[in-house]
């Protein structure tokens, strides 16, 4: 009962994160979509930055999902790579119809917005990254023992430049409002992974 | 002395936003910092969206004067393109210095935050992207005239995965609170424009 509570506002502060901004949700706005009262609310969460860190959690659950399936497939490495972008951009458009609206990298939205604020924002948000990075970066050096993938490159720089593509693609196609701008992102990852010569 | 004020209150805002978000600042802040009475800033700007709309006018001014010292200098396209990448980096150790903190692409935040808003936004927010998106494009096909890069690509499509990690990474130079992460961003980009086979 208690964890459905919880849960309850968790998903409907992330709702209205992703249909809006961090900054523009009040607690107020939770308890109302979530029909659940103040004190309920601040047993669970003592302070909007408590709750934000849930929902910054809760995408980076999500995306890790994502990874995960894509990434533990029986495949070639680049194509588990390819795997993940499209469930990437198929979990915007399936966003876009939820939300009315393309809601852009649900975790490149908080980075935008969130880093500026509280340290320990900043630092969780630093860790979801690096998590993200090092998930890539560890199917490009499956790509690069194989052969796929130029050895000569750093693999966590790769990554970094994978996550930074997505992040980026993923602000092109809020601002279009328009999710199909992501299927551009895989040949772009694959020329930042470029076979040996 | 209008314009002065005008441009006063532009400035403010701007520095505002950049410490902080948009959704953070509102016009009384604005007001306080800048000294201007809020009689002032409305025969000015009727509303925070119109303040808004002017910061990120100023913001791409900015950005297009980088674009210009950059793109119209005597080099070849590959390395004006370099050029605006190096200033693009010093530019934001530079806010840097100035706000205490990283503040992410001065363009890319109020996309990532703004575009979850009024039409009107968004809009303008698609346009201005679509014209940095151009900017880089004649640039890449300066370098395909030249031979310096492979003819076979989009030139409009490698320009939109430019500008995409040049916003990514301004995502994770925030994050990280660390600048010289855009350091990575011009080995990165040349890999998006690989020479013609």
């Amino acid at each position: 009962m208690a964890r459905d509570t919880r849960e309850r506002i968790v998903t409907t502060a992330r709702d209205l994160v992703h249909a809006a901004t961090y900054a523009d949700v009040g607690v107020d706005d939770v308890c109302r979509a979530a029909g659940v009262n103040k004190g309920s609310l601040y047993h669970f969460f003592p302070s909007k930055q408590a709750l934000g860190l849930a929902v910054l959690d809760r995408n980076w659950e999500l995306m890790r999902g994502l990874l995960d399936e894509a990434f533990d497939a029986e495949a070639p490495p680049l194509d588990r790579l390819d795997a993940f972008l499209t469930a990437y951009a198929s979990m915007m458009r399936t966003m876009r119809e939820h939300l009315g609206a393309t809601p852009g990298c649900p975790l490149g939205n908080l980075a935008a917005e969130l880093s500026a604020h509280e340290p320990d924002m900043r630092a969780r948000i630093a860790e979801v990254l690096t998590a993200w990075t090092d998930r890539v970066a560890s199917v490009v050096r499956d790509a690069q023992a194989r052969g796929d993938v130029d050895p000569s490159f750093d693999a966590t720089e790769a990554a970094r430049g994978v996550v930074a593509l997505v992040q980026g693609y993923g602000v092109l196609a809020k601002a279009d409002d328009d999710p199909t701008a992501l299927d551009a992102l895989r040949p772009l990852v694959r020329r930042l992974l470029p076979a040996p010569h």
